[in-house]
């Protein structure tokens, strides 16, 4: 695909940078992307699970969604990952803003056939959402396979967009007498919860 | 503008709604959201605080922001927001699952030009992504507000989109040794962190 994608940064280009290490850490701590795409001139924005495999964006979903259906077919996409890290209250409103890291990617994304190499996209989804799974699971049947959609997207075009640390905020407002500062946000996982349908005897595993 | 968006659920019906109040639910419990719009046939897809004030999504950015002067000029958008609820480890990666709870708002997004109508939809802001703290700050100034561009989305076309619970493996699957269930994942707030610059005997307020 020809790059007619505008990626620079026009403003805040300091938050900015095309770097490709940088996309791949910041795309490798993430689990959800939101995928975008246009029919009829209307964009939806989807979210859905995701992994990298070397320098590839693996997303896939059902032979039925129409999402999957239209990229498949060769609709542009453009799929982000946000880490939402701080709420940074500066001493105004204004300035008040958000810690995150984001990377955009952009393209067309190719629909996998073979079965071979369908199924190590599946591996690697499971590798990267649920490490440690994989063991435990069958192989993917032959059915399961053809009923899901995977598609590849080349982390060719990117930006990697992000803010940390403190606010910063206007000379004047330096002496009001108010706390600023960052509140980080983490995402944890929490006490893990058996199916209510586990057979009694079977313990959690290590890797949860 | 007339709802050519097509937001019926082609599959999985059952996870999901068109639900005013399950879609505000959703919407008040998020701070983040990802805005698609297109430009040139290119989605882009950004990430941006927002807030509910009524029956509006707010969103807001620099007068020079790209996303903002597109969405201005009444491009067509989605504004997603998803909460990452938890991984469903199912005993197969075809029933390997995300629990989540996810709003798609469409349409076109109004420029808040009045300054009045702007304060009050900075005070909305301020006080969803940080509630209690607005007391503390002063007005905005009217050449902040200048530098401003609000815009409101109405929540008229949108959809709502969700799965909860436990895994829902096969039948064939039900007795493999294996672990299933779900793992909770919830995004929380750590220890507040005080900015470099702020003068000794400031205290935390109470609203962290």
């Amino acid at each position: 695909m020809t790059q007619k994608v505008d990626t620079t940064f026009k403003r805040e280009a300091k938050r900015g940078s095309h770097d490709y290490k940088l996309a791949c850490q910041v795309l490798d701590a993430g689990k959800i992307c939101h995928c975008g795409f246009t029919v009829d001139d209307q964009p939806y924005v989807v979210p859905m699970a995701y992994a990298r495999m070397d320098d590839q964006l693996l997303i896939h979903g059902s032979v039925a969604s129409r999402l999957l259906t239209n990229l498949a077919e060769g609709l542009r996409c453009c799929v982000t990952t946000t880490h939402f890290d701080g709420l940074v209250y500066a001493r105004s409103s204004f300035n008040s803003s958000i810690n995150y890291r984001s990377v955009m990617v952009f393209g067309v994304a190719r629909l996998v056939v073979d079965e071979d190499e369908k199924n190590d996209c599946m591996d690697a989804l499971v590798d990267h959402l649920m490490p440690g799974r994989r063991a435990d699971l069958r192989n993917s049947t032959r059915k399961e396979l053809n009923a899901t959609s995977m598609l590849k997207l080349p982390i060719e075009i990117f930006s990697v967009k992000s803010r940390e640390g403190d606010p910063s905020d206007a000379k004047g407002d330096m002496d009001a007498p108010i706390w600023a500062g960052v509140v980080p946000l983490t995402t944890t996982a929490g006490e893990p919860i058996d199916s209510a349908d586990l057979p009694t005897g079977i313990k959690r595993p290590g890797y949860l």
